[in-house]
């Protein structure tokens, strides 16, 4: 009788109510006028969460993982050098998907726990005076090591070093959840997914791509049909899809976007931040730390966490589900064993997010770790009362 | 955006997602054979949930208040005299629809807090000896106090008086919850609802009634037609109703009586055991104190606290739900402003317990109540996690 | 795998997806003040529908024959004498009501078929000099005979006679897919429900009362308690209900108004009106007879058709569900064995009414009546093809 | 108004209630140990579908087109032969994306609405002594024209021609509504998709891979991440997946493989061929053509039908959408404008073909066409009555 715990993996996030019935609707035929009519307006206003103007709003029925391989074959040839960092699981899946495509991949080995290097990008860019990169790979927020990265600094890298090459951004598990700045940045791809800051069910990839990455589509040989955007660009314009459109995810969007912008993009972000920050709280209280190295690094829809040396963070998230019905995140790659994970995105609430750090307080206690019971919770809720938006508070 | 917390009012309660899904379903035809294949064994099945055999359930589309209005007037006359405790609301307001069924209402005064006083209803009843008393009403969980009475008491009362009056009880906000022995305790009319134990939406009141309460209809003359239980058995027999069935909420409740017998009843009981004792913890870790009297009064349902003196418990639930989006339950009646009250009934776990207990305490922080942040959840913490059910604790 | 037809049952109806959903919420307290604000504008807007400005709206968590319960016995007194015309099963029932509740109740005996008899009418409330005659009760549209009455003219007949007696009206079947005139009919109070024209599930009795019958519940001494008019508004006018609300419902409802709404209420006449005539068409073309008795009689929501000498309709209806999965009214009352009814109210479409044409004539093929396969499918198509509106058919 | 017509494309389907009910789930961690309870029978269950037990079922979130793409990257590399026939618009796209994925496609062109040409692909084939030929491709059932191949006869020409290439079939929409044997027909890799015979939302293609395709695996070059069959089954034998899962139609799945066993795969077949018979009926009352050529191809899941000279097939289901609310399928490549399409397959019954028929009736004749209303109903009617399966009969 847990099924109205909530999650807390970093995705997909709890469903709230209100778009598990946006979803919840009969299939309708997706030739027909009214399909275009929903369609449309969806991809217009998917772009004001890339907050972009000039980008062109793509999916496609798959998961994040088919958004990278659409950004990659998309874009380049067999043996393009692409320029990445690796500084976590979802990194190094990027690296592993370019290489099997046959690209020629720069890593530059990061520390887990750090962020996009900046500083290494630009003298990496620098160095290519015959601009073979042709693109640079980034991962805005690390979902395994609750690390947001820099993109704003690696595009200063870029033009410091008046490097032509296409910007990439894996923003899976930041986008509609933390700011997002496709135009400001100049992203060239953004890729994303339905089931994290959209709050919907698995099974839509969410690109953004600018102008620049279109044309250079044009010239791109990798093969793809499945994910090939002219194919989906050429199908949408008419208010169609080059194969059947998954109906139920495009209403789902369509009422996400709806509760977005109700709320407002900037209040999303900011209760993302309050709710991962006394999520820290907890675990400064705790006497844990994160695996972010740094303040500046801190993901505010994620954040992964030592356990205590001598301690099995898998032994810890078994138990939390096994003994309590909460599903928390495993540590994934390098993290396995030495960090758990604690998703705060989609919709979430200060009250939810309570409850799961009373439970994982409970299974550090079954499991004898050295915290003291309710410690986390109170730090937490100090920060939520003291922090709550005036307005609220006003109300009261 | 706060649609996914738990409410922790004493009713209507969760409902799972699995129950909202049994009562999603479209219109059928409660004239054709089929809807007699669904509805004829959730009656037989409803009355294991009142551990009776000879006992027959009816149901009414309507609420609690029109179970009460069926029980009393399928069996009694104008004038005939009644005897009941006041020590609630919900007694309060059975009397008062007793009175103004034109019932002669033997009313035995209680404080608020206290149960069904065992000595005076015998007192009462052997002072009867003309037999004037055609029923004794008794509310086994008064949902306003956080009271549970001696309903086995209450009959040994009668037997002592061997009196032969009616024994009603109201099971409103205890059937499917705590434990209910229609037959052991020999009640004749038992009145309970889809919205408490049952998890299901408000809309259904759930009767059961004892061969000698089938007998008194007989000759009982106050009016009923909607409530009649004569035509409702009638129809019944034969698959039917004797007007447009609430065909969702029979379909709920068939989903309903599944999943407690999956649980299991006597784990059900346990479960609302375990979880109004974390809260209890937790009342006592912040210096506060029930309203029910005594330990053996403890509700399992639903527990009204006691704000300090000097504080108003309409403004900490005020507060609550506008700076948290959480419900408790208000003070009712004579504890109108003076207690809040946590219901823990239904679908609930000790997750969503301890988000409850988290929100209150900042609310009570809030307000500056003189609580410590953080003292009521690792009490129950601290009680959630060594009580757990040993198999659990294998499996962990 | 049947579940994808529609019913032809006249209520409860197809319930449209999009009141399913709506109905497919979460508790929340009712007692919070987004209960307020969801409720009243439901109470408000469903003025509209009975087209009243003065009346007032009260709904019970009950079905249509709570309604009439509740007409009665907050309006009179034991002993009072109503006048009722009977003519098919409802209006029979409410007969049935009346008596029981101790009411004097005057009938005029009608032939099944036929509607309100307005001039018997006007001859008993003329003769009744001393006007001991308190409430005139009349079915709008008597489900089982499929006759629709005037009510215009029973209001004539009351004013010819100068009779201040009160005008009540069952529209349960009628309302929101029939035209009925609050206002200008003069009805003091009218009792629909939410399984009909609403279109909803079953659960809720919804009535509309006039000043005049709101004076009438001061002096009217018959019990009542879940019923309670002034209970009910007394708790409406602070945005609750002196019980547990089907919340579901209510969400349902503010659904189910933006829909009719959204519509037009005129163009919801005109849809069933359409409906009903292709229905008629069809019954002609089989060289059947209505029970209706004259087409100024037909009911645009259920049509009632005799089935020739010598057959049973039970039988053919049993067939229908048997063999193709589909639901139609069996003949009630008088009319049981000797009519089947084909229900065309609330979410229906000419498509759903030309697939119970289809069915019943292949059942009655099957059971060698004689009626050709396509006859009345072909009458239905011809009509409906060529009545569509304008507007629609521009577009094609 | 017309949300609850049913559409008559060729998929996606009409989704039974059930289904769309077992779609609406809250997130559940993927991770966790009942996710893998849950998704290893599904896989198990599925073979049953394909009538295999030595293939393994390997889904992907995407569309049919995704699954395509699966089943020729993971066995070809660049550069090497395929053999296809081309006689429609979906063995039209799949050699579209062989060609794309560089491979070298032999094309046996075949008028439209004729299927597989057996003897010309044995002839084919025997000519490849070299072998060069790596894998047939057949198109199962071809969409466009309402074709169904014949598998068995395309496996015999290849075991006359003794030769070793893999047979790859398109069954996307055929299974789980036609015939279909994997292992019998010895083929290599059938793909197939959630949104047709398994009645689910679009999003899941569905695979079955034999042993040999597999060993193919090993050596095949063409890049594929996404949608790798080694990633995916080793992420599927621990019981996960390798990147998110679409849960919701995992439990979907489960569900519709519920539904399929208890109706019995037999009876679905002997369902699906009833219904399209029944319009094959009415296609021969209305005068019209089917574009198959002969019975023997009649696909049971969808009919192309020509329209007649001088009109136009795309007015036709426009008007039929417009004036109706009616979904039909248009006619798609060489048939554009020449041929519309009933879809048949998935949730359907007697009752929603004939209202299918009756709404296309109704259109034909607005645009007059040489029709007579009710001719088509009245022939599937006929036959629809007389088909029924004893059983039902004797319950009648």
């Amino acid at each position: 009788m847990s099924d109205q715990n909530p999650v807390f993996i970093p995705g997909p996030t709890n469903i709230p109510d209100r778009l598990l019935s946006a979803m919840h609707v009969q299939t309708r035929d997706h030739r027909a006028p009214d399909f275009v009519e929903t369609f449309a307006p969806v991809l217009e206003d998917t772009k004001k969460v890339f907050a972009t103007t000039t980008g062109k709003v793509i999916t496609f029925p798959s998961s994040g993982t088919g958004g990278w391989e659409a950004a990659v074959t998309n874009t380049l040839s067999p043996g393009d050098k692409v320029l990445v960092a690796r500084y976590g699981m979802f990194s190094h899946r990027w690296i592993d998907l370019c290489q099997r495509h046959g690209l020629d991949v720069q890593i530059i080995e990061c520390p887990w726990g750090s962020g996009a290097p900046v500083d290494r990008f630009e003298s990496a860019l620098a160095a290519d005076t015959g601009h073979e990169i042709k693109a640079v790979l980034v991962t805005h927020n690390e979902t395994a090591t609750g690390v947001k990265s820099d993109i704003a600094g690696v595009r200063s890298a870029m033009n410091a070093a008046s490097h032509p090459a296409l910007l990439m951004v894996d923003c899976v598990s930041s986008l509609a959840s933390m700011d997002f700045q496709m135009d400001t940045w100049q992203v060239d791809i953004a890729v994303s997914g339905s089931q994290k800051g959209f709050m919907l069910a698995t099974g839509m990839a969410i690109l953004c791509v600018s102008p620049k990455a279109l044309a250079a589509m044009e010239t791109a040989k990798l093969p793809r049909i499945f994910f090939d955007f002219r194919d989906m660009m050429k199908a949408n314009a008419s208010g169609g899809f080059p194969y059947t459109p998954p109906l139920q995810l495009i209403y789902g969007m369509r009422e996400s976007l709806k509760m977005l912008f109700e709320e407002g993009l900037d209040n999303v972000y900011a209760r993302h931040f309050r709710l991962a920050e006394g999520v820290r709280r907890a675990v400064d209280a705790w006497g844990l730390k994160l695996v972010a190295q740094s303040p500046d690094l801190y993901s505010d829809t994620v954040s992964a966490i030592y356990v205590p040396e001598g301690f099995d963070s898998n032994a810890l998230t078994a138990h939390a589900f096994d003994a309590y019905g909460v599903s928390f995140g495993i540590g994934l790659g390098e993290m396995n064993g030495k960090a758990f994970r604690i998703g705060h995105l989609g919709s979430l609430t200060d009250v939810m997010v309570l409850s799961g750090l009373a439970t994982i307080e409970m299974a550090m206690a079954d499991l004898d770790y050295p915290v003291k019971l309710g410690s986390g919770v109170a730090a937490a809720q100090e920060y939520f009362r003291t922090s709550r938006a005036p307005a609220a508070k006003a109300a009261a």
